[in-house]
């Protein structure tokens, strides 16, 4: 061992005692006769002291380090006279007595500091310099918390972690999937998984029973700002039970997590249909951190002559607490947020709830005080409040009033990161139409099942079925999501002929999973988390980036070690394949 | 949920209760008025009982069971008259009251037994039925398990798990890499990782001082019976250790698992060079479960006339255990085994050491019995022992012996595979020379570092150079390795020389390891574990694949899914890449 001690470590009560510690040079601070130096290790920061006094070569050569040099140093552990509360070590330093430099270091291309001067594209590219720094390790450290708590918390279960294989079969169904060419089968290639869902659901009639992994998955995707071509998923899966043993189960482990690594107690999860939340939030994963749900004034507004409410199937409010102080700049610039193409409201109709009991709004012309008071009632708005409406097609209005509540939640700080709320959505409708071909498609996927008491809908309503489908929402975020499955054959037979597969289709895609279900699938569902953007939730992040120790950028590339790259002609002609140019 | 209670846990304490299970129809068995069947699941089987002074029709409904239909019973623990000691759930059965089929099955193409009727093709098509069989199911519970106290160990001693890339950087040097056409960056190829060693050690230069990930990892090499293209490691890495405090951390570790997965004391390990491995076993994973080393004869039987010997470079003697009795037929088999191409011994002299103190070898004619007692003692023979002699080339003699010895092991059950005999083997050579080319390789990988002491051979003799580097072996299957690696880049770029990599071809491959060692890398070490073969080890077989959920075969296809397998031109096209005929 090249150390006694890390740099985290020393206190009060190892005053005296002759020490040795390795790490880096975060900072040295000259003075006349002195010169201070921070080094720093995983576990913190311990300052050593170098005074011409005790040994002028020693000042000399401390003199000569530069930021990130690697040091050993032996030496006494003393009380500071100038102690520094903001760190666990600030009551002590080190009057150092030998010193090794380990290695130099040319100087880091940014700072390593909590706050650095690094823009994104430099941290990526020295990543390895980026991730000494205290939060970005902070964040990997808790990400290993998250896994093990996770894993502490099935395992006691009775559940069995499985790896499921990387090299599978590609199904163009779907998102796109990464492929490998395989040298020994020319021409054929592997596909890399989007979720190991078919070898769990394999693992169920297997009789594995209680199934989880903490897995890799890939999708080929266009990379939106926080997606990563590959990501991890908590993969989980359980035979012999229904939606609420599964609902109970879970719920188990995010209380377990949230209270093993946050400390916090995040309570029973509250639990809301798909149908509510569209109503209430315009949203499937709603953030319930802050109320102001949605009212429907559709009905108290028409007929006053105001043509635009006249023609809207819906008109939606909702009530700001205490914003009736709102400027005429403030309101015209959220007119202007809501006219934005990203949100497409046609414009943004206000009333204020004046301390006196009057109504002030942007419709005046159309309706009288009673009116508008009809209108603060039904949104429960008090004196002070502000009302803010939008009105249109029903699906339209509510994503726009979706949008424009989270962004009033965050401007009057209702978004705290350091709160947590957390629900399950329920009753998810099995399948969605696609808009131009009239198709329909699995919601979540094509092996979850029906709601039983819902099944006669399907010839003639299928779009009213609902599935045993569930996700759990956490701060606006959908952290997981799952489903009982159809563990029928001849039911998912039906399913497949409603989602349009022909026989040969289906069994082309599924083939194995289908024939696997011959020999006795019993009943079973699972449910799958996203586990960056679970770590991200709980380090009160908004990217997932950081939690991810080496991610690629929105070019799918890996800025550190420049990979996508080429490859020798010979590896391809060994693959079988050319590039096409 | 589906049940009260699972298969393998009723007792006696349980009679008189009304209890649910749910589980697979093992095997039912008809008498006059009674039908008995055996309900299975992954915690075991319990014994239903139909009856029809009970229930005639619940008695034709289990009639019609076929094996593996899936079914949910509720009935009332009770006695048995006839009870079976073998399983722990023997004492009891359920008189069951009512029945569900939750579903039906296939009549399985082998049956669901410890000694299955499958053979291998079969069982990996029907995979989801093989992992039924409770030996296939155990093998997967004891890798979970492994895992779990791996896992366990490395948190406790405040290692961090860290997730690293599997879309990397291809390098031609080493083994042949999978490759994943980037569509995003067209032309451009991914590689799957061949272990995350530039990671490991880049997380290292940040700081992380304790890194471990049990981490899947990839080689698009010709498989050998055992060998599979996706395989598991148990990857650790650590800063500001020396060679010692790696060794000591992981003996504990493997100590660990010893204790706890199989409840056995595996002791100290002992540490034995490359040198003495190869001088005494003629083998750099020897096993020692037993003795039987290797002793040099060379001198004692030079200039007796025998041509053989007096030619050879190295006589090599083992001495096997009361085998004097062999017959003539056993010997001359014996000497067939030695001389088939595998081995490519030229032949085998024996000596018997008789019951009466005198001795009869297959080349009297050369030696007296004078000699071959001289032989004898060298040998540390007693009266009834068989000495095996071979000779040649020492490199080759050494490795033929080896086969012998193992061989002989064998035969005389000294290679238990219910015990387990662990040792490090250290000091391996830095460089290993290619016969052809004569160029030198670095035996480990080329971040090993040299011994200091030997550093100065580095022009002189390469060859005799030793590396920080070691195994651990367990039952003469190397099943860990690593070495301390070099830190600093003078060294580093010494070693590339010697390698005979150019300074641009270093930097091409390892240009952002060597780009960060430029920014203070810590002096750090690591070791990987080959799970898959630890499991195997630990589940006494001689194959992993029976401890790999979905395995797959020699030409690297998974018979179950059918992959690899052929892509859409659609998806080629948007990966820019076409298939050569």
């Amino acid at each position: 061992m090249y150390r006694s001690h890390n740099c985290g470590e020393l206190r009060m009560e190892h005053v005296g005692q002759v020490i040795t510690l390795a790490g880096w040079v975060a900072k040295r601070r000259d003075f006349g006769a002195m010169t201070f130096v921070d080094l720093r290790d995983r576990y913190g920061i311990t300052q050593l002291s170098f005074n011409e006094a005790y040994n002028q070569d020693l000042l000399n050569m401390a003199r000569g380090l530069g930021r990130e040099f690697v040091i050993q140093i032996t030496g006494t552990v003393t009380e500071r006279s100038n102690k520094n509360p903001k760190i666990p070590t600030g009551d002590v330093e080190i009057i150092v007595e030998s010193m090794n430099i380990l290695n130099t270091s040319l100087t880091p291309p940014f700072t390593i500091e909590e706050e650095t001067d690094g823009g994104d594209d430099i941290r990526m590219q020295y990543r390895y310099l980026d991730l000494r720094r205290d939060n970005v390790r902070q964040n990997l450290i808790l990400r290993h918390q998250v896994a093990k708590h996770v894993r502490q918390y099935l395992d006691h279960l009775n559940f069995i972690e499985v790896e499921t294989p990387v090299l599978i079969k590609s199904t163009p169904e779907g998102a796109r999937d990464f492929v490998v060419p395989s040298r020994m089968n020319p021409g054929q290639f592997y596909a890399l998984p989007q979720s190991p869902q078919t070898f769990k659901q394999l693992l169920m009639v297997s009789g594995f029973d209680r199934y989880y992994q903490i897995v890799k998955c890939f999708r080929d995707e266009d990379l939106r700002a926080d997606r990563q071509p590959e990501f991890t998923q908590i993969d989980c899966e359980m035979s012999f039970v229904e939606q609420e043993d599964i609902l109970n189960l879970y719920e188990g482990m995010i209380q377990h997590l949230f209270k093993e690594v946050k400390g916090v107690d995040i309570g029973t999860l509250p639990r809301m249909t798909f149908d509510e939340a569209m109503a209430n939030y315009g949203n499937d994963k709603p953030d319930i951190r802050f109320e102001m749900t949605f009212k429907y004034l559709t009905d108290l507004v028409k007929g006053k002559g105001f043509p635009v409410f006249d023609a809207a199937e819906c008109v939606l409010a909702i009530c700001a607490d205490n914003c009736a102080s709102y400027t005429r700049k403030q309101l015209d610039e959220l007119t202007e947020w809501v006219k934005r193409p990203q949100i497409g409201a046609k414009g943004l109709v206000y009333v204020f709830c004046n301390a006196d009991g009057t109504y002030k709004s942007s419709v005046d012309k159309f309706y009288s005080q009673e009116d508008l008071k009809a209108w603060a009632e039904k949104c429960g708005a008090k004196a002070g409040d502000l009302l803010l409406l939008l009105s249109g097609n029903t699906a339209q209005v509510r994503k726009q009033m979706s949008e424009l509540r989270l962004e009033m939640g965050q401007r009057l700080g209702y978004r705290d990161k350091s709160v947590f709320k957390a629900l399950w959505v329920i009753d998810f409708p099995l399948l969605e139409q696609d808009e131009e071909s009239g198709r329909w498609h699995a919601m979540h996927h094509p092996f979850t099942s029906p709601k039983p008491e819902d099944m006669d809908k399907l010839e003639t309503d299928p779009g009213a079925i609902r599935a045993n489908a569930y996700d759990m929402v956490i701060n606006g975020v959908e952290v997981g999501g799952g489903s009982i499955r159809i563990h029928d054959k001849v039911l998912q037979g039906k399913m497949f002929k409603v989602l349009g597969f022909s026989e040969d289709e289906a069994r082309y895609q599924f083939g194995f999973l289908m024939n696997a279900f011959e020999y006795g699938a019993p009943p079973h569902g699972g449910i799958a988390f996203g586990f960056d953007r679970l770590c991200s939730l709980f380090g009160g992040a908004d990217g997932i980036r950081d939690f991810i120790a080496f991610p690629k950028n929105n070019q799918g590339r890996d800025m550190m070690i420049d990979a996508p790259s080429n490859l020798d002609q010979k590896q391809l002609d060994e693959l079988s394949i050319g590039l096409k140019s």
